[in-house]
C-alpha cells in the first residue's frame, strides 16, 4: 500500500537554550526548514509562552511542520508532516537539528494514510 | 522516565465526505476536540483547498492540535499531542472519530520528550 504522507516524530535534546526562546529565530528557522523540505507555506500559528518556550507551526501545501520549545530542558518537540513525492521531512529535521544545536535526539517516522487508496 | 506528553497519530478512514469538505464544521469540531482534552486554544490556522480538503491546526496551551482532510478518498489526518497531567487526546480523538462518521482507524500513541527530565 501507498502512504500518502510521512511524519516525522522528532524529539530533540541538549539544544541551545537561548534559541528554544528566541520565536524570531524559531519562525526563520521553520519557514528555511519548509524550504528545504520542498514544502508550499499556507499560513502560521505562534505562541511565545511565559516565562519561556515556544510554540510554532507551519500549515503548508502538503500537511505541516511544528515546533514546541522548552529551553529550561534544552528540548524541542518536532513535527514534520508532508505529503506527496516532491518533499522530504528528512530535509527539515536536518536544518532543524542543527538550527537548535541538538547534542541527541530521537526520530520516529510513521507512515499515514496507508489505507487511503484511489 | 516521564513523557513530556502524549501524541496520538490518527488515520480515519470512511468518513463523511460532506463533512471532511467543511471547513466551519471542521474548525467547530476542532474547537470542541480541544475542550474535550481539557486545553486552552491560543491560536489557530486554516486552510480550505481546491478543490476540496481542509487544513486546521489549533495551537493550545498544551502543545497543538491538527486535522487535514482528502474528502475524495473520506480520509482524515489527525495529530493530537498534549502535554501535562490535566488533558487527555483520547477524549479529543472520540470527539473527532464520531464526527468525521469514521468507519475505520488507526491510531498511534507517541511519548513525547521521555529524555527532557528536569
Amino acid at each position: 500500500m501507498q502512504a500518502l504522507g510521512r511524519h516525522l516524530l522528532v524529539d530533540l535534546y541538549g539544544c541551545n537554550r537561548e534559541r528554544l526562546d528566541d520565536p524570531d529565530y524559531i519562525t526563520a528557522e521553520l519557514q528555511a526548514a519548509a524550504q528545504a523540505a520542498g514544502t508550499r507555506v499556507l499560513g502560521s500559528a505562534f505562541h511565545r509562552f511565559s516565562p519561556g518556550g515556544v510554540t510554532g507551526v507551519l500549515i503548508v501545501q502538503e500537511s505541516h511542520l511544528a515546533v514546541h520549545t522548552w529551553p529550561e530542558r534544552g528540548y524541542a518537540a518536532l513535527d514534520l508532516f508532508t505529503c506527496g513525492h516532491q518533499t522530504d521531512p528528512w530535509a527539515a529535521y536536518q536544518r532543524l537539528r542543527c538550527a537548535f544545536g541538538a547534542t541527541q535526539d530521537n526520530v520516529v517516522e510513521v507512515s499515514r494514510g496507508l489505507g487511503a487508496g484511489e
